[in-house]
């Protein structure tokens, strides 16, 4: 069936790899093919005995009932070479599509969770290269590769007795990798695709769109949805920063005056008779809130209508085998009947509860503690400068700055490991929800991290000038730091790499070319990338009001952004497995989670305003008669921006009328499936 | 089938109504039986036409095909009688089991949703009075009464034109109301259920314990959860009433002497020395603000438990009919396939957004007026009070609290009307939603209206002494007058109504004891006993550590409370229809709404307590350091209550495992049914 088509990729010239030739015999009859599609390598270390690489092939090749992975295997150069190269037949991609729960285009045009035993009524279904893109073939054979268990006690050949020996049910992938028999494993590249995408991509020459689908196909979903979210948010950004720039150059009065005031003696207003209320302040606050709340609804739909699209707005990964780290007790899945280890929820919660929350805490204690010191030093530091006032103490006094940079920097290191720990104690049975509790671990500290500064200038010595001029330098630092580390960093790099790869011909055996592919680094994932964002959008949504720069300043950032990760991302790091998702998970709250306390922060900088002080000065009113305005202020615009959530649905009405269907589908057909059983089992004598 | 049970109550004995003699006809075979269960009584307008009368029963009793209900009438003593009964055919009750959704016992024990086509696998499916309850059996009478809907245009013969005139697809029974033509429609009592029920209910000497299935069963699904919560709720008491008395009588010093402390000289601290920290007031606060959590979570175990023993935890309600007052332009649902009126989500949503919250925001706002105008006079009144000190001015005194109270209630009731008319306008679908929507306008503006002034007081002008004064008249003023409106008048109603009822005897014609039960006024509805409770629960959490008898007098309450709204709900009303339900719905949202501002409050009266004030004053802290303190410890106190919230799941674990069965089955099952169909289409020649 797939040697009906003919082979596309640059790895399918008549090298031996591609052949049917050396790779392991398929076992059922339709998978059987002409043309077998290297998907994934696997790179061992390199004083393994022949013995064990035969034994690790034998099992990836052997069929699941026998506790393998059913995948075919081919061993490289000869038995002694250092790699195995891994692909699928047919009948293990379409069953774990199912078992993924992945929605490929039915028969009538709509997306459909796939079924292996209804699979010739699906598109494209002769052409496993159409009908899974190239990231989900690569995250199927992962994805078997990691369900691999050990049937019972046994020895890997080869490997000394503590580490080789494995137990029943164990995960034999992370065994290995353990024993450091396994050093990597990497899905492999397509030249030709690659470099399609790259010219579109980032070779391009117009600043704008992305070409998501073939992202999302080549790259996979985690990939794609970051990229699209980047996208999204880069246009979102225009409006922001058009307002940004015309209130720096058309109303300077209102912006710069208001922080020498302080400082200086209180000018007499000029120039803004005219526009007594609604300063720049106000007009940036307020037009802050709203943006941030209709920025993160609009794209909820975008994202619900990107997920049906991509086939995994379905996804039942509830029903799946737990994740390999996942261990308890063996017995029998309540749901699905499977045999697989049992942990009770409650226990997890315990942990969570107990254990976790109180570790994060002392780390935010820890950034508390960094943020006093800190603040000792640099009163400290500045009364020398005042005594003294030599260069010497001048620059003493950027010390405590960097000092603290450099603290938070170290800790952030050190609770990163910690927060990994953590989240593997507690034990997740799902890779999403290990991934949201880690994540969640990690963000909160970030957030904290980042912003306990500014909000300590902002709410309690609310000190207007050196909130903005700590935003202003953090912009300009993070921009200059993440520039360097993503541009600079990168083009040396692959001009230092380039002598070594591109010394490999057309001509060269393939061996080679794998080989020179596993030799990147590892992709560091997109949690770097996101936190990116995530600040980011704080300095946007909380502080903006007081720096209208900042929505330029990111604007610019983010159209090279785009450009640099898509390039890191092709050249400079093997290419990194992706799995199927169906929207930004724990990201997506921590958007809305911003986007809420902007509201808050955004009320309490207006109040702080000095315009607002003069105002209130002005009316006479009591510090704590302004404190109530403000309170009532404050709920009145949190309920405008729940209002305004709520009146923008989450999904197109399309994406909910499809997921009603199937809901509405599935009920019907559960009643139907009992009654043919019963009857089954009322009329038919049973055979078995 | 339903002939082979002897029937069993009091309706049953030789008389016309339950022989099959005068009813109408039954379309199908299996739904022929001897005894005929009356389910519901339909009174007519007095003055009305037997053709008009006819007609109604005509439709009532045509198949659902022909635009009818498929049901079963009896036209009472004779076709000039103002009452017509309405039972139910087998066939009818078990279509409409399947279409709300309902589970039932099947055959291998499990709780499974209901399906017509495979009825002979569920157990007791012989007897309707066992598969069903009655108020299962009498609300499937009304909603298919109510699901009539004329199919073409045409005119209620008897009827003048404006008012008889039936437009395609309107609700007839709709029509028939607002034509005055159906006064009322009530599910008939069974009086040897009912007072078999009473008996175990509240003449029981025993102070606990309710017999919630049989409540479940006899008046169904809204009741029974009713019930059970106040039940929950009255246990739950228990604790902080004995805490509450607690603190009372035994450390009395810690309680009152701060009360008078600000209205006299400063006590000398006596016999305090020993607890210098933990003053009552903080007990109170931590305990309150832990229990209000705890016992939220544990609500919610017992409601899904509930929702699974009582088949009400997989519902249908958005795959069904339309409520019959929603309106649209007709279309084809594009979920289910039928034609039905269509009204878009967006519309709904705007309405809401720039109707329905402005208006409500309109009447808070002349809540807060109000409290305005009820300061200024007391003020007012004092002040004339000191002037001459007269007895006359010392009761003017009372009369803003009077006047205000008056207000509130005036401007509830208008309100009442408002909420109505706009939920109607916004045109909700589901019964559920349209409940929704509707209760949460009332709710909002009975917390404001309850809650407002003392905030004011709490929070504002910080004046415990006052705050306790007003809670306690409160809670008395509560307390005495729903006594009298539960207690005293219902047992004078019931006194009276007596003698015209109990005049009737065994022998009398069946028609006259129906007769008799239309009589009656109608149930007003749960809301008024919600709202009681929750503003009950407001008091208790929100300020309870002012006034530590709160609980104690709040389960005094409550214990009575059950057993008058027992006795009230069986003996001085209709027997109003209560819907299948899987939770308290709206209400366990606004009792989780309260039990978090209940962090918030019990934190900030614990900074205004005495003893903490005492205590900063004594450490020389300034008022803004204090303010950062409370932030901070208010934030931790919310964190604790998330994290608890966290660790007790919100469902029991062996009810969670049978909702991820019926989700992984019919996942399943979907696949299944796809397959069969296209077999079936491409294998078996088409015999239509």
């Amino acid at each position: 069936m797939t040697s009906q088509k003919e082979p596309q990729e640059g790895l399918s010239a008549p090298a031996k790899v591609t052949g049917p030739s050396s790779w392991s015999r398929v076992s059922c009859p339709c998978c059987i093919s002409s043309h077998i599609e290297p998907l994934v390598l696997i790179q061992l270390a390199e004083n393994i005995q022949p013995i064990t690489k035969q034994w690790i092939m034998s099992v990836i090749s052997a069929p699941v009932k026998a506790g393998g992975a059913q995948l075919l295997v081919h061993p490289g150069e000869d038995m002694k070479g250092d790699m195995i190269v891994v692909a699928a037949p047919r009948c293990t991609l379409l069953r774990v599509t199912e078992d993924l729960g992945l929605c490929k285009t039915y028969q009538d045009g709509n997306m459909t969770a796939f079924s292996f035993e209804d699979r010739d009524n699906f598109c494209n279904i002769d052409d496993m290269q159409q009908f899974l893109t190239l990231a989900e073939r690569q995250y199927i054979v992962k994805h078997e590769l990691d369900s691999m268990r050990a049937r019972e006690d046994q020895r890997i050949p080869g490997i000394p007795a503590p580490k080789g020996k494995l137990k029943a049910r164990e995960s034999i992938l992370q065994k290995l990798e353990k024993a450091g028999v396994i050093r990597n494993i990497t899905p492999l590249h397509k030249q030709k695709l690659l470099s399609a995408l790259g010219k579109q991509w980032y070779s391009h020459k117009s600043l704008w769109g992305q070409p998501l689908d073939s992202i999302h196909a080549y790259f996979g979903g985690t990939i794609a949805y970051y990229f699209s979210f980047l996208d999204y948010y880069t246009l979102s950004l225009f409006p922001p920063a058009i307002l940004g720039l015309f209130i720096t150059f058309f109303l300077p009065s209102a912006n710069f005056s208001s922080g020498n005031k302080t400082e200086s003696a209180p000018a007499p207003p000029k120039d803004d008779d005219d526009t007594p209320s609604v300063s720049s302040y106000m007009v940036q606050a307020v037009f802050s809130m709203l943006w941030s709340t209709v920025f993160m609804e609009l794209w909820k739909r975008r994202s619900a209508a990107l997920s049906y699209r991509w086939g995994t707005f379905n996804l039942a990964e509830q029903f799946q085998e737990p994740r390999p780290g996942f261990h308890g007790e063996l017995g029998t899945n309540p749901v699905t009947g499977r045999l697989e280890p049992l942990f009770p929820e409650w226990k997890r919660r315990l942990r969570i509860g107990l254990v976790s929350v109180p570790v994060v805490g002392v780390f935010l204690g820890l950034v508390v503690m960094g943020m006093a010191g800190f603040y000792f030093f640099e009163r400290l530091f500045s009364n020398w400068h005042k005594a003294s006032g030599s260069y010497f103490t001048a620059v003493l006094l950027y010390l405590p700055s960097i000092a603290h940079i450099v603290y938070t920097n170290v800790l952030g290191n050190i609770y990163r490991n910690v927060a990994l720990k953590l989240t593997e104690a507690e034990n997740h049975r799902e890779e999403s929800s290990f991934d949201y509790h880690h994540t969640t671990k990690v963000l909160v500290f970030t957030f904290f991290n980042n912003f306990a500064v500014l909000f300590h200038i902002a709410f309690f010595k609310e000190d207007m000038p050196l909130l903005r001029k700590r935003l202003s330098s953090l912009l300009i630092v993070t921009q200059v730091v993440n520039q360097f580390t993503e541009v600079v960093v990168p083009f040396l790099v692959d001009r230092f790499l380039t002598s070594a790869d591109r010394n490999l011909k057309e001509d060269d055996p393939e061996v080679d070319h794998l080989q020179a592919q596993g030799s990147l680094p590892a992709f560091p994932g997109l949690f770097a990338e996101y936190i990116e964002l995530l600040v980011q959008f704080g300095y946007l949504s909380l502080f903006s009001c007081v720096y209208p720069l900042t929505a330029p300043l990111l604007l610019l950032n983010n159209l090279t952004e785009i450009r640099t990760d898509a390039y890191k991302l092709c050249k400079l790091f093997n290419k990194p497995f992706s799995a199927p998702v169906a929207n930004m998970g724990v990201w997506q709250t921590a958007f809305e989670v911003l986007s809420f306390i902007s509201v808050m922060s955004n009320c309490w900088l207006l109040l702080l305003s000095p315009r607002v002080k003069d105002l209130t000065e002005d009316a006479g009113l009591s510090s704590s008669k302004v404190l109530v305005i403000a309170v009532i202020v404050e709920h009145a615009l949190i309920m405008v921006k729940m209002i305004l959530a709520f009146m923008i649905p989450d999904e197109p009405d399309w994406v909910r009328i499809k997921r009603e269907q199937i809901e509405y589908h599935s009920m019907q057909a559960l009643k139907k499936q009992r009654i043919m059983r019963s009857r089954v089992e009322d009329k038919v004598p049973l055979k078995a």
